[in-house]
């Protein structure tokens, strides 16, 4: 018997509602549909998409939990690598993206798949992704994008959906939110002009608090382990709590504005309380504990794996190798980061930690020093000096003020 | 006759004016004080300064106004590669001592001047700026700096100076504070702790306006050219307009972290409203308007540019290569930027540029496209995947999931 | 009338000419066939070119001589920037077939021809080239490749043109050889496998002379003035004089092993006697000119350029703002340089150089120094060694030796 | 009883001959010497060493012996991020003064010394390398420096140790040589100039071997095991072995041009027949198994880490990062490299690895291919093209040809 097994990623939506049916009914395959979880779904939402995919007639259907993985392998990266793409993004939706894919694979060898979908058009990056990471991990599994292939309108794929019995609220919402662990993106009207941004209706979380708080972060080797004084043996706790904490202020918004893979510029809102006021509190505690040196490395190799990240190419061994050198910049971001939170936004009030470089009693900076003489910066100086005074020497005042 | 000719940078302080009477009666030099202006004093303030000094018995005083030069030689290139310092600092003191320091060679010339002097103590990074610069460019004038020398108590300059018949209300600011046309430093108290940062009173720009408002900057090739509609012949008067509109929100406040060029570790407060909403504005515009690997290098090299001019070395020739890279990258970063101010924060609400690459009929990010076909997707992610394929089968599935 | 013009990349080769009869005859195109001079092809070469393609019936033929614009634009800041791919290759083919590709849109565009076409396979990178260089300057002229699309062996192609009275020795050469200014490429057999490189006979140039002799190479801001003494008003002569001196020698074999832009790793053989002297002279002269970042981040933007030119991105706009600070940075590169050439190698001598930092009178390096006291240095290394006895003390002998 | 112990870096050389005399007559101190070897010195030249040294009168004299601390903590990094200063100098010495130092130190605490001495004059590198490394490590131990104090001439040291009875010929060599594992520097006469290099004469290794021969070096994770198929347990043996093998062919002499960290420019000639062979051997073995981005990185990191090391800052914590990346790119690199030795030169022939990524059937450089179409290439030239396309028609043809 010919195997026509598919694994489809499956959400729920339209795209992916079509898709089940469309392969089933026109292709003849036996549908495996899976949802891959990085921290955004609730248990509610995953058993109404199970409802959902059952109901479309799926062979089975199976969630896939990797949200600690996804936090062991990657966000813990990134907040080692400080890492915000174009400054701004905290890359909550790309890096998800590959988690998922890798899943979906996994789960396609165990069902002994011969086939892997998914409803990604042909217009973002998500598409690419998803192709990216199955042909690399499994090329001998086909991939199959009807949505792409087919170029349909949503009203063809209501249309054909409702001819075969599946009737449903499809009607779209304003806005495409993704929601995961490491933020929460918003696109859509505003978000496709390059000159308007989101409402304040557009974002899931609303302002419900006034005034002020202070929230105190506590890392260890670079981890969050910590929030206001209450241990999380698991980190992904820790992040939730901080996103419930900020959210409530409406802090993290902002868009994003970047290269796609395929060339085009994309503009994308998200809010990500959590992750900016972890990675804004991480990079402090770097400021103290670090070395000038580590700092630039780690800004130039953390900025790259956001950058690849972004561009599905998780899977490039050069990645690995910048996940060692971050992990061993890590022993000593040990410490306390103190925040204050208002509505909208936040402030960095100080750290304190037992590896702060600060303060040790070498000299305070601007204060009377200690710990060398007038003679001592004399003669640091005059070398420091030395090379720029021979160049202005031998090109003949090249450096002279006009 | 010996040459007895001392130029000193004088700012009308406890410290330059103990090295006046110092120099003079001690030293029995002729003192010609001076007091470069990068765009932080007013009319007013430079007039008392200049009566203080020939208070004190300067042979002659002068004001060097180096604002223009400072905008033209160095802001601009820190707009053109959106410099903040770890992130953080746009650099408001440690760019304007160079100008301040070359302003001073090049009047100590003038005047025949065998000796410069400066009232740095030896704790910060002023006087390698100060010192480096001098010794650079002018290494027949020696350096003379009285305070580092002797590490005099504040109680035993006023002292000195009392017995002499100087008689003025030294009392100690509670902040030091340095004021220029690109920031204002707020030093003291809380920035010698780790754990706290300045409270509302430190800072000399006080909230004064309540709700928002919209405020569009314009640029030239990088250069902001007009305010609200309002053309500005002088970029300057450009940068005050901001600074004014931004202030009144008590904008652009934060707490400065990084190594010194002595290689301790500081902390400063800052106010800068004009300088964070231009850089920030300007970092968008480029955006949209160049292309991934220009943001790229551009990020490289206006990074290198910021900690050379922090560590005083903006007289190194590579300067001058990465301006004329950074003006070379500059001739599309043309268009308006809409910003939304409110109190103590501002939003980037979008752009208006014909050099836009965003939305140009060749496909919106994440709706249909329509100048490439699923096809070329599949070609694209095949050819993209075809090095990491390789790898997998060369290396037997190193890149698999476990 | 229907445009049915074509503009043919033409080399007189089997596959180019195949093109030519198969474009004619069964597309029922007019044929403009070009070929574009990059400084590989003699005058008696190039009219047999356009004698064999007359013959096989195109509408008209031309050589588009683009050697001294390929020097301006490319070469110049390849040899400022000291560029040798992955440390090796100076990119003698990957950059001029971009300079090719622009010709032939040039012509297309003045011909008024609706497509475009060349020979080349699917299986490197000068495909990818020229579709690129195609695609972005001219998205309206159709592509055309009918070797690609047909996947035809060379005995079918030399079959269809018996068949159509074409006769000619096509039999293969052993080595696919590949020649312009600025190096030439040999390909085949041993460059196939991964453990033998190319014999003797498969270089072009043969060892013609023994010894050894001097040869100096004088440049003015960076670019080749004067070999032996010898004036050039056009440095692409100077170029060829140097290949020619060297070539002699057999100097400037090896082979490059590298990644093409399909993801694949290739590996072709090369002898560019010109280009390594020059380019390795001409690093020689920086070391003694330039400051240590400006060679760093020289090499930094040198070896980006090289890779974006072996990419096929030569109109990236960064490598516009890349070759200004490449420019910038040559203004005191002056001097002769001395090499020794001998059988198979060459040795590097010395310089001579106005702007040349070493040997000034400031101390000489391990000798006894003029320009500052022991005590200089115990203050420079005071402060230099500062921020890591801090982190030493503050981190509890951290950086101890066991 | 005061503690006047201190611990002396003794060579034998007439330099710290003065030193043990000086400080133990002038001074007063308790002279323990000790030579920290990193490989350079035979078991009789040590013995000679010690004698010389309890000859003039040490308290106590030890050998170090750091050779292979030396290349676990170092060699073995420079090989895996192929290290050249400035494209061409394996950092000979400058990387093992830092091993020497430590052990210094380490011995000094054993000792419990109150001072550490050494030799060196004020106007080299290595003075600040020992001074750095000790002020770091131990601050608490004061440093002496009495030739860099003293500044005296040769014949005053003569002259002063000929009138405390110590004799002996002190006639300096031609030039300063200084051996190690890691290759010997060459300074002196031709290299105090800048257009000389130096003759056939100077270099310790001369030329014994005419014709060619074939060697086969391989690596395990970028460790060299196996010479010409002899297992070596320990690599330190492995590289004296291609060092002999190289040596007789007069193989990897260069000048070195650089920068001292005291801001001079310095030039010294190396032979390196062991180092410049492995080098390049690892270098093309990663060549064939790590990815574009896995070298473009090790690049980078590896220059970075040379420029570090050579400049003493080998204890900045960011080294440490560093090798974390280096060693974890290293999985991949095995297997054979074969090179070819001639007098004065060597080839690279060609590597075997089963971690290979070339020659994998999925499609040959050049020749036909077999994973994908003309059409896939065509998408994704298509999609790769596409940002320079929307740049060039929203910038109305800024990218055109003229």
């Amino acid at each position: 018997m010919m195997n026509n097994k598919v694994v489809l990623a499956f959400s729920g939506g339209l795209d992916t509602s079509f898709c089940v049916k469309y392969l089933k009914e026109e292709k003849g395959l036996e549908i495996f549909s899976a949802i891959a979880n990085t921290g955004g779904f609730s248990e509610e939402e995953l058993v109404e998409i199970e409802r959902g995919a059952r109901d479309l007639g799926v062979a089975d259907h199976v969630t896939l939990d990797v949200t600690d993985l996804y936090y062991r392998n990657c966000i813990r990266y990134m907040i080692y690598g400080n890492v915000l793409k174009n400054n701004t993004y905290p890359l909550s939706v790309s890096s998800e993206r590959i988690f998922q894919a890798m899943a979906l694979v996994d789960y396609a060898r165990k069902v002994g798949a011969k086939y892997i979908a998914h409803g990604s058009t042909g217009a973002g990056n998500d598409q690419i992704r998803f192709d990216l990471t199955f042909q690399i991990l499994a090329p001998e599994i086909e991939i199959l994008t009807p949505i792409r292939d087919l170029v349909l309108s949503r009203d063809e794929e209501i249309d054909y959906l409702m001819k075969r019995g599946v009737e449903k609220d499809w009607s779209k919402m304003a806005y495409s939110i993704n929601k995961g662990i490491w933020g929460t993106s918003v696109g859509g009207k505003e978000t496709l002009t390059t000159d308007q941004n989101l409402p304040e209706e557009a974002y899931p979380s609303q302002l419900k608090k006034e005034g002020s708080e202070e929230m105190v972060l506590s890392f260890e080797k670079g981890e969050l382990k910590m929030v206001n004084g209450e241990k999380f043996d698991n980190v992904v706790d820790a992040i939730r709590k901080v996103e419930a904490l900020g959210s409530v202020y409406a802090i993290g918004r902002d868009t994003h504005v970047g290269d796609t893979i395929i060339g085009i510029k994309g503009r994308v809102g998200f809010e990500a309380a959590g992750p900016l006021m972890i990675i804004k509190a991480h990079h402090l505690l770097e400021k103290h504990t670090l070395t000038k040196w580590q700092m630039y490395w780690k800004e130039q190799l953390g900025n790259w794996y956001g950058m690849l990240l972004h561009e599905a190419q998780y899977l490039e061994p050069v990645m690995r190798d910048i996940e060692a050198f971050l992990e061993n910049s890590q022993g000593n971001v040990n410490g306390d980061v103190i925040l204050k939170l208002h509505p909208y936004r936040f402030e960095l009030v100080g750290i304190k930690s037992a590896n702060d470089l600060m303060n040790t009693g070498f000299g305070d900076y601007g204060e009377v020093n200690k710990a060398w003489t007038g003679d001592d910066v004399k003669g640091f100086t005059k070398l420091m000096s030395n090379y720029l005074k021979i160049f202005n020497t031998v090109n003949k005042g090249q450096l002279d003020v006009d």
